[in-house]
């Protein structure tokens, strides 16, 4: 959670005997500043107990021309993070700004700080020591979906994922699925967890049993298929299979036919993410369209808000996504 | 062409009264240098003619963590790059390294600087005022491709393009064809003035008149379409398409049915970058496989050894690329 404290940035540039202007670049690191005057300036504000509050860091001119992006680092793999990535560019070329790709560090338990006007982190997870460290650098920062523990920070784009999942379990009813199970990504994800409790929801109002396996958030499809062998499994009469995880479905397809299975027949399946693998599996797989690209896009163009001060602290916007049918999901009716 | 003068970088750190590492700091915007003697030291550099040379760059620390990578920027839709981009960020991150993508400042002439120890150019196409001012800042570059009209920079990697599209013009005289078309981009870039060498050194061998449309680089599958129109209509003979552009051969399908051809059958079709649009096509189509995440990898991996100083000034790494042969070259055989 954010401190705010009465003193302010102006204070401490009087106390040192500064501009404003120079004192927030003597302490963010930013500007022509002369050593000696950013060490009085950091002096100062550490005697007076000066801690930036988000209001004070929007004052802060944007002058590296950079901004930052953080993605869970085990995903870069993943064709939705491609396309988030290339909206934010997008966006950032847009208003004349680099982007800065940020990786975690490997191993540092503090990695430097990003020169960077501002950070965008998609998917922050829950627990993640480079995330926290980012938080706590006192850049703005905008969050494609939320920080989990954490009230909005300069801003959010998310999307109503537990939403979008009654959606589609309530398309699997309707084609005639009466015990849908589900794989899920562990909870340190925002995303994950909305997907979890939508399932869970939805399972106590038409007082199905829940069956759900949850797999290590990012540890790729192949963690999705023994979970999904392991449901059929365990549950035989399940009738249709909702995977959480980018690309899981689709891996999931050769467990439903070893299974004795036909997906889109007489077990549905269908993918909370959708990507060119969904739609060129055989059967083309139903999925949740999260418009990755245009994700990017906001959350970026919200950082600017942010930056230029238009955008009020704590700002949520909600970013639709849609449900795309497809055979896997036609039934036999 | 690079220039290399007797002065050096000792001369200039001598003659303004500083340290090597002072007078390289200064020199390039980098560590802690005071305004005085950041401008002392530019100065002496001026008045001195010192024009830093590749292996002066790279004594100079890597001080910001972050390497830049810079795209035709007409480009960021394409699969190719975006997959390219994640290769460099893979390899950035197993170095602890940031990965900064530098957009073109949009219309401005002179971009600002991104802060960064060095950058890998995807593609840089000859006359782009961007690459120009990014060469011409002094940091250690490795180019995809060559750099058209110019010397190696500091390291290259490249794909024999031109050796891969004999390999496929062979291949679809194996199939039958013999009066091969192809759609290529204009030649500010390496890889397409490859291909339009290539395409025509094998039509002299073969004794076959080049049948060859330009479209302009980076102008997306619309414009594909109409110049494989073109070619059909102009030459009806035309036994095989081959589109240099991403994503133009799966563009060019409609364009086949509408002539009354088959593609595959009686018109063989073939595409130089392969991307998940190939394999999906119906029918699937044949493309050369520019393996672009693995291209990434290696130009980033090889920008480090150039800021270690392992790899000599001038390295040339050739990539190997090859040939993915789908029912789209099948033929009537």
């Amino acid at each position: 959670m954010r401190e705010s404290r009465p003193v302010t940035l102006i204070t401490v540039a009087r106390q040192a005997g500064v501009s404003k202007t120079t004192a927030s670049d003597a302490l963010t690191g930013t500007g022509r500043v002369s050593p000696a005057t950013r060490d009085r300036v950091m002096q100062t504000a550490t005697m007076l107990g000066y801690v930036p509050n988000s209001s004070a860091r929007h004052l802060r001119r944007a002058v590296t021309g950079t901004i930052g992006l953080h993605l869970p680092e085990v995903l870069t793999r993943s064709d939705y993070y491609m396309r988030f990535v290339f909206g934010a560019v997008d966006q950032a070329a847009a208003h004349g700004y680099d982007l800065t790709l940020i990786t975690s560090g490997h191993g540092s338990v503090r990695p430097r700080l990003p020169r960077v006007d501002g950070i965008v982190l998609g998917d922050p997870l829950g627990g993640d020591a480079a995330v926290e460290h980012l938080i706590g650098s006192e850049l703005p920062i905008v969050t494609c979906e939320r920080f989990p523990g954490r009230d909005v920070l300069d801003g959010v784009v998310r999307s109503e994922h537990d939403a979008a999942l009654r959606v589609l379990l309530d398309h699997l009813h309707d084609a005639g699925a009466r015990r849908p199970a589900l794989v899920v990504s562990s909870g340190e994800s925002d995303w994950a967890a909305d997907l979890g409790r939508g399932y869970r929801e939805w399972c106590r109002e038409h007082r199905v049993e829940p069956r759900i396996r949850t797999i290590t958030f990012g540890s790729g499809t192949e963690a999705a298929a023994p979970a999904a062998a392991d449901l059929l499994s365990a549950h035989p009469d399940t009738d249709a299979l909702v995977c959480g995880p980018d690309g899981a479905a689709a891996a999931a397809l050769p467990v439903i036919r070893a299974a004795g299975r036909e997906a889109g027949r007489d077990l549905l399946l269908a993918s909370c993410v959708d990507s060119p693998a969904m739609a060129e599996a055989d059967p083309p797989i139903t999925a949740i369209d999260l418009r990755p690209r245009e994700a990017g896009a906001r959350c970026a163009e919200l950082l600017f808000e942010v930056l230029n001060g238009s955008a009020p602290p704590g700002t949520e916007r909600i970013h639709p996504i849609a449900l795309v049918p497809r055979a896997s999901t036609q039934g036999t009716h």
